[in-house]
């Protein structure tokens, strides 16, 4: 099993040598810039590792994951848009609409979204850009809830916005490792708990959301709950769970 | 051979009775707002009257048809936004942000090419979804030399702005019918030539592009050469062209 930290380094050099359409011309710098910056990686991290858990072949689940961390700065970039939290900075950076101004960076999502699909679209298999589409419209209609301030369900906000695209990143993995629909649910178990805690995280991190509702021990115990909850669906499938359980370790305790 | 106008009242009704994603919620009302608004339905056409020219079933085509149509409304919304031309009327009503906010209309625009990339991948041939996806990074592509005024080579602008999507629409309508890789040769050209001469109409009528670079005349002629190539194309490929025929003449001489 590759340690967590390897598999990043992987995804980073995947990243780095991906060739963009050509049609693009200059626009592929404001691409590069928005998904060569400094990310966690979490999701493709996590793709990757179920890939090597379920004992798939990590090297064929590179543009699988790729895909998934260009569907995710996609959606950083349009959500930075003034159109929608204007947000003037990314990971430490200058926002894309900052950098290259809000016509260029609208574009440039839409291709992120668009070179996405086609990195899902590279395998035999259609069932892998099918789940990534899926997964898409629930994370736009997570968002679109978000905006709209339709947030008395948070719970199905997060489900969407944030736990779709954490599901697809199992989802593809199992997909690429080849693991039989029979032998899916406690990963899929695992998808949903690893997804729910990351945005319990996000929300005691940022102070809104969860945190800005319930007493900030009841946060934290709902954080530990998923925890604890995706660990347990780690327990029932057979193989070495390790480097997962790092990452729920490493999601639970993050600061950033 | 249906004629054209049922196979423009096909795709109407096919769009309407389109079931988007359930996770999309209300955001599903922008969407409908802007692709059941009244257009011309050129590209969903020109492809089911591929179909029908080559010995297919059209039926069979109206997802792809559609999805065709939806890539087009998806780039309609992004490019009315202020962030690109700020257009505050589309189709003789209020452009999608105008009625439903900067934000909101962007993220219907990000869903409706994801619904088309849906509907794409209802196809057990994931060529059609990838011939859509190289067509969309190409209109991206001229999009962003359009916004960004690298309008030097107007030629390379057209092709991709608006001639990657023309081009697809047959390339598409090809892959439903079943047509093999050595006899698409003559439906190729007459692709290129049909988007060249959709561009250069427009340009005449909305007296800019080739229009407000050369003589009236001039332009006219461009447009009527790309038409008789057109034409001659189809003369090239056996079977009843008749209605792509129409389909020329309706675009060489349509006025709005």
């Amino acid at each position: 099993m590759r340690p967590a930290e390897e598999l990043r380094a992987a995804v980073e050099a995947y990243l780095r040598s991906l060739t963009l359409a050509s049609e693009l011309g200059q626009l592929e710098e404001a691409l590069r810039y928005s998904f060569e910056s400094k990310g966690k990686r979490v999701r493709p991290v996590l793709c990757l590792a179920v890939v090597e858990a379920a004992g798939g072949d990590m090297e064929q689940a590179l543009p699988a994951a790729a895909a998934l961390e260009l569907v995710h700065t996609f959606s950083l970039v349009h959500d930075d848009l003034p159109a929608m939290d204007d947000d003037p900075e990314r990971r430490g950076r200058p926002s894309s609409h900052v950098e290259f101004g809000d016509g260029v960076a609208l574009l440039a999502g839409d291709a992120l979204l668009v070179e996405a699909l086609r990195l899902a679209l590279s395998y035999e298999d259609p069932g892998i850009a099918r789940e990534l589409v899926e997964a898409t419209l629930g994370m736009i209609g997570g968002q679109y809830r978000d905006i709209t301030g339709d947030d008395d369900d948070l719970a199905e906000l997060h489900r969407l916005k944030t736990g779709k695209l954490f599901a697809a990143s199992v989802g593809l993995g199992l997909r690429v490792a080849g693991v039989s629909e029979r032998n899916r649910a406690h990963w899929r178990g695992f998808g949903a708990e690893i997804g729910l805690l990351f945005q319990v995280v996000d929300d005691i991190l940022d102070e809104d959301g969860l945190a800005s509702r319930l007493p900030a021990a009841e946060v934290r115990r709902l954080a530990d709950d998923a925890a604890n909850r995706a660990r347990a669906e780690l327990d029932a499938i057979p193989g070495d769970m390790s480097v997962l359980r790092e990452l729920v370790d490493g999601i639970a305790f993050r600061t950033a």
